[in-house]
C-alpha cells in the first residue's frame, strides 16, 4: 500500500493554511498560507471598535489557493507523489463565527446587493457587538432556562452564536429577513466542499453548536423555540429551519464535490470530515486524551480536557463550556481559556513601548526579565487586561499591577505580566482537578509555547508540574488533518490515529524546586487579589499583600 | 530710609543658594547658586543604597561663595546698592540632617583622621541606613513614652535624628565616641555664621528638635536619658550634651562673625536667625497663616498648616509633626507629606521610559494627558510607589494601578498616576479637617506647581478647591529672607513681614464642575483601595471597583 496523506484546512483569523500530514506518522509534508485578500489583513473593521467581520469570498478563495499550493510543494519535496494518494479532509476553523445563507445555503455576502454589507458577511469571532445581546439571553436564561447555562460557565458570550443572530435581528432587520438561517462557518466550509450547503442536507458539527449555541441532546439540541420567541419573536421563528441533529467528527459530510476536485486536483469524493473549532481540532492535534490537559497559547489561551461519557463528571463552575463529543467522539470535551495571554505581553510592548527604543522588544525584555528570581521585583499582576474567561467568566474585569517602587524596570513588570498569566493557568488547573478532572500531564501548542522558552519555564515553576510542548507546529491544521484520517479510513478512531499522527518535543521544562517554593507563597497573595477583586463572596483584609510582597522580595535577593 | 535686604541662606540637596530679597516688598533683588563639590552632586554615597551624607566643607564654602555672587549681581542690577543694606540673615537647610561634632562644635569632618570617613560627616535627610533603629526607636516609646509617637504620626521614621546617632554608635563607635554631640545642618549653619558652634553657646531651632527629635517643652525637651539609655547606655549619656532648650525662628542665635563679614563682604554684626527646615520656612515664603494649607509639591510634599497656640488642638493622627513654634512663633506646626509626586511621574517617565523616543517626556506626556476627560481611562492607581508618610505613615507601602485593558497608553498611566497623587493630597486636606483644621485656602510651591499646568488644575478638580501658587519661585530662600528681616528689625513679626514680602501668582487654578463630579466618584473607588491596602480595620468588599470604573468610563466618553 502507498503512502496514504490526509489535508487539513486551517481557517484562521487573518489567513487560511493546508497543510497535507502522512498518516503513517504525522510528518508534515507541505504547507501553504493565503492571506485573505477582504479587509484589514482579512478582518472587516467599522466604526464600532466592537464589529470585526470576514468575508466568506475568502472562504472559497482560501480552499482552492491553498490546496493547490500545498499539493505542489509536496510534489516538489516527494519524489512520486500524487494527489491520488490523499484519502481525506478535515476542516477547523475560528468560531462562533456564523454568517447568514439564503435558502440555498449560500452566504447573502456573495449577493450583489450585499456585497459590502458587513452585516451579511461572517460574523468573526471576536465581534462584541452583541454585548446588550449576550446579557440579555444569560439574563433570560437564568430567569426560565437555568441549564443551558449550566453548561456554558454561567454567562452567554457576546462573542456567541446567538448574540450575534440577535444583534443583527435588531440592528440590520434587512439582513436578518433575507437570510434563511444562519451557518457557523466551520459547518459552511465543509459543506461547500461536498456540495451539501443546502438547509435540509447541512451536517453541523457539535464542537460550535454545543459551546456556541447551547446545543444539548439532553434538550432535544438548540434552546427551544419558546425560549428563542421570548428574545424576538424572529427569532424563536428561526429555530424551526436550525438542523435537529449536530455530530462529531468522526463522521463525513460527504465527498468532494467534481467540480471542487477540479478546482484543487484533488480526487473528487473523498471525504470531508465535519468540521470543528481551530481550538478543539489543536487539542487532537496535541494528542488530548483522559488527564491530558492541552493549553493552546496564543493571544489567549485555550485549555481543553476529555473526560470519556459514562464517567461520573460534574458540572464545573466557570468552564466555558461541557460538551458531549465537542473535541473527540465518545468524551465531553471540556473548555477553559484565559481571555489574554500574548495579547498582554503585545500590549505591554506596542501600547506602553517601555524601555525607549532599544530595550523594549519582547526578545530584550525576555532576557531581562529570565535573570531575575522570582519574587525579587516585589511586583504581582492580575491578568485581567481583556476580562477573565475562566473561572470568572466576566468581561468586565480588568488589569492591576501591585508592588511598584521609584525602581521598578520595565523587565520586572514584563516578568510579573508572565507569571500573572501563569497564575491564571494554575487556577484553571486547580478548578479542573477541584471538580474530579485530575490533570496527569500538560502539553502545550501555539506560538508562545513554541517561541518563548521563559513563558513555559515560569508555568512549570509556578505550577509544579514539566510543562511539555506539542510536536507540530500547527496543531490545528495537523488536528484537522488527522480528522480527514479518521473519515479516510486511514485509522479506525482517533486514539489510533493520534498515537500515530501526534508526539511532543524532547525538550519538557521541569519545575524547579525554590522557584516553585516561591511562586506558591506569591499565588497564594495572587489568590487573594483575584477573588477580592473577582469575586463577591470574598471577605478578607488586603494589608498585609503589600508587606508579604516585601518580604518575599527580601528572601529573594538574599 | 534707604531701602533694606535681606539674604536668605538655602541649602539644598544638591546645592545652596543664596537670595536677597527687598524687606519692604519681597521683591527678589539677586541669587547665586552654588554646587556642592564633594560626592555625587553633592551627596557622598555608599555600597549600601540606604547611605547617604554630605561634606560639611560644602556648608561653609557654599556660604561663602553664593553670598559674594548675590552680592555682586545685586550692585550689578541695582544702582547704588551696598552691602551695608543687607539687615539680616535667614537660614533653612534640609533636614533631618545630623552631624558629629567636636567639644568646640566643629564637625569631625574637618578633622583630617575623618576627612573622608562619611560616618563623620553630615547624615543626610534621606539617608536610611537606620531602619532597623528606627523600628527599636518606635518600639520602645510604644511600649514605654507612648507620649513621644502621639506627635509624630505613631511611628518614628529612620530619616530622623535619633535613627541616625543611633546607627552610628552601633556600627562606627569610632565616630560616635569622638564626637561630643551631634548638631542639625539647620542648627550649625547659623552656629558657624555667629562663631556659637561651641556646644553650651549653641542655640538649636525648635523645627528641626521637634519635628526630628521628638523634642517637646511638655516633658523637658528631647527625650529623658531614661529612655534613650534603654536603647543603648552611651546614647543615654549624650542626653546631657544636648541643649535644654529649642528657640522659635523670631530669635537671633548671633551676629555675624567679623571673619564672615570680611570673608563674604557683609557688615559685622547683623543677626543671623534660628535656622529652620526649608519646608518650614518655604511655608512661611508662601504666606502661611492660621487656614492656609502651604503644599511644598517637588518629587515629595510637605503639606504645611498652622493653628494658633491657646487654640483647642487635637493630636491628628497620621501627620509627621505637630510643634509648637515650629513653622511660625505663637502656632502649632503641623506638617503632613506625601512620600512621592514628582518620583512617581519621574519613575514613569525614567525608568519605564515609555511611549518610544519621541512620546515619552514630561512634556509630550502631559500634552496628551491633557486631552483626556476624567474618568475616560478606567484606570485608578495608588500614588504609594514610595511609601505612604500622610496619613499612613508606612514606608513598606508600594504601588498599584488599576483598570488597564489591552489598549491602555503611557498618557492614560501618566494622567492616573498624577490623579493618584492628587487623591492622596486630598486625604491630607480631610484628615486635617476631620480633626478640626479648617482648609480655607491652598498654596502650591515647588517646582511642579511652578511648571505643570495640568497637575494643578487635576489638584483643583478632585479637591474641588482652587489651586493658588506662590508668587515666588524661591519659597525656602525667600521665608529664610523673611526670618531674616523679622530678626534684622524691618519687621516687628512675621505677620507683618509676610504680609509685605509674600504673594501669589494671578493665575489660579479652578475647579471644574463637572470634572470635580466624576473625581468625587473615583475618590470614593481610591478610598477602597487605600484602606483596604494601606489599613487593618477595613473589611468590605471589593468586587464593584472594576465594574465601578467602567460604569464611570462609558459616562466619560459620553
Amino acid at each position: 500500500m502507498s503512502t496514504q496523506y490526509t489535508i487539513g484546512l486551517d481557517y484562521g483569523t487573518n489567513s487560511v493554511r493546508a497543510l497535507i500530514v502522512n498518516t503513517a506518522n504525522g510528518n508534515e509534508l507541505a504547507t501553504a498560507v493565503w492571506g485573505y485578500e477582504h479587509g484589514n489583513a482579512g478582518v472587516i473593521l467599522g466604526r464600532d471598535p466592537n464589529l470585526a467581520r470576514q468575508h466568506p469570498i475568502d472562504y472559497i478563495r482560501g480552499a482552492e489557493v491553498t490546496i493547490k499550493k500545498a499539493l505542489a510543494e509536496a510534489r516538489r519535496v516527494a519524489r512520486g507523489f500524487t494527489p491520488s494518494q490523499i484519502v481525506g479532509i478535515g476542516v477547523d476553523t475560528t468560531g462562533s463565527t456564523p454568517l447568514p445563507v439564503d435558502a440555498n445555503g449560500q452566504p447573502l455576502a456573495l449577493q450583489k446587493k450585499f456585497a459590502k454589507n458587513p452585516d451579511a458577511m461572517a460574523w468573526l469571532w471576536k465581534d462584541h457587538t452583541g454585548v446588550a445581546e449576550a446579557a440579555e439571553i444569560t439574563r433570560l436564561a437564568a430567569s426560565i432556562r437555568p441549564q443551558y447555562l449550566a453548561k456554558c460557565g454561567g454567562t452567554y458570550s457576546s462573542e456567541w452564536f446567538f448574540s450575534k443572530i440577535l444583534r443583527c435581528l435588531r440592528t440590520a432587520p434587512a439582513v436578518f429577513d433575507a437570510a434563511h438561517t444562519w451557518v457557523e462557518c466551520a459547518d459552511w466550509v465543509p459543506a461547500m466542499l461536498t456540495g451539501t450547503e443546502a438547509p435540509d442536507k447541512l451536517t453541523v458539527g457539535v464542537c460550535a453548536a454545543g459551546h456556541k449555541a447551547m446545543y444539548n441532546d439532553d434538550w432535544d439540541g438548540y434552546p427551544d423555540a419558546e425560549f428563542l420567541g421570548q428574545l424576538e419573536p424572529k427569532l424563536g421563528e428561526l429555530r424551526a429551519r436550525l438542523r435537529p441533529k449536530a455530530h462529531t467528527i468522526d463522521r463525513a459530510v460527504g465527498g468532494l464535490t467534481p467540480a471542487w476536485a477540479a478546482r484543487t486536483g484533488l480526487p473528487a469524493g473523498i471525504p470531508v470530515a465535519v468540521g470543528a473549532f481551530d481550538a478543539h481540532l489543536g487539542g487532537v492535534g496535541s494528542g488530548i486524551a483522559p488527564g491530558t490537559l492541552v493549553k493552546i497559547i496564543g493571544t489567549s489561551t485555550c485549555d481543553m480536557m476529555v473526560v470519556p461519557v459514562g464517567q461520573s463528571l460534574a458540572d464545573v463552575p466557570g468552564l466555558c463550556g461541557i460538551v458531549n463529543g465537542s473535541i473527540l467522539p465518545g468524551y465531553f470535551g471540556l473548555e477553559a481559556g484565559q481571555s489574554a495571554v500574548g495579547d498582554i505581553f503585545n500590549w505591554f510592548v506596542n501600547y506602553l513601548q517601555p524601555g525607549g527604543a532599544k530595550l523594549g522588544s519582547h526578545e530584550a525584555l525576555s532576557t531581562a526579565a529570565a535573570k531575575l528570581a522570582p519574587g525579587e521585583s516585589g511586583l504581582l499582576a492580575l491578568d485581567w487586561n481583556n476580562g477573565n474567561r475562566t473561572v470568572l467568566v466576566d468581561q468586565r474585569l480588568t488589569g492591576l499591577l501591585l508592588g511598584q517602587t521609584l525602581y521598578t524596570t520595565p523587565a520586572e513588570i514584563y516578568r510579573a505580566l508572565i507569571e500573572a498569566t501563569a497564575f491564571g493557568a494554575l487556577t484553571i488547573i486547580n478548578r479542573f482537578e477541584e471538580y474530579g478532572v485530575k490533570v496527569d500531564q500538560i502539553v502545550n501548542c501555539g506560538g508562545i509555547a513554541e517561541k518563548n522558552p521563559l513563558v513555559m519555564q515560569i508555568y512549570a515553576d509556578v505550577t509544579g508540574r514539566p510543562m511539555k510542548v506539542s510536536r507540530s507546529g500547527q496543531t490545528c491544521a495537523l488536528g484537522a488533518a488527522i480528522a480527514g484520517a479518521v473519515v479516510g479510513g486511514a485509522h479506525p478512531d482517533y486514539a489510533t490515529a493520534q498515537k500515530a499522527m501526534t508526539g511532543l518535543k524532547p525538550r519538557v521544562y521541569k519545575p524547579k524546586a525554590r522557584n516553585h517554593q516561591t511562586y506558591k507563597a506569591l499565588y497564594a497573595l495572587y489568590r487573594q487579589l483575584h477573588d477580592a477583586f473577582g469575586t463577591t463572596s470574598w471577605t478578607g483584609n488586603l494589608h498585609r499583600v503589600m508587606k508579604q510582597l516585601i518580604e518575599i522580595r527580601g528572601q529573594a535577593r538574599q
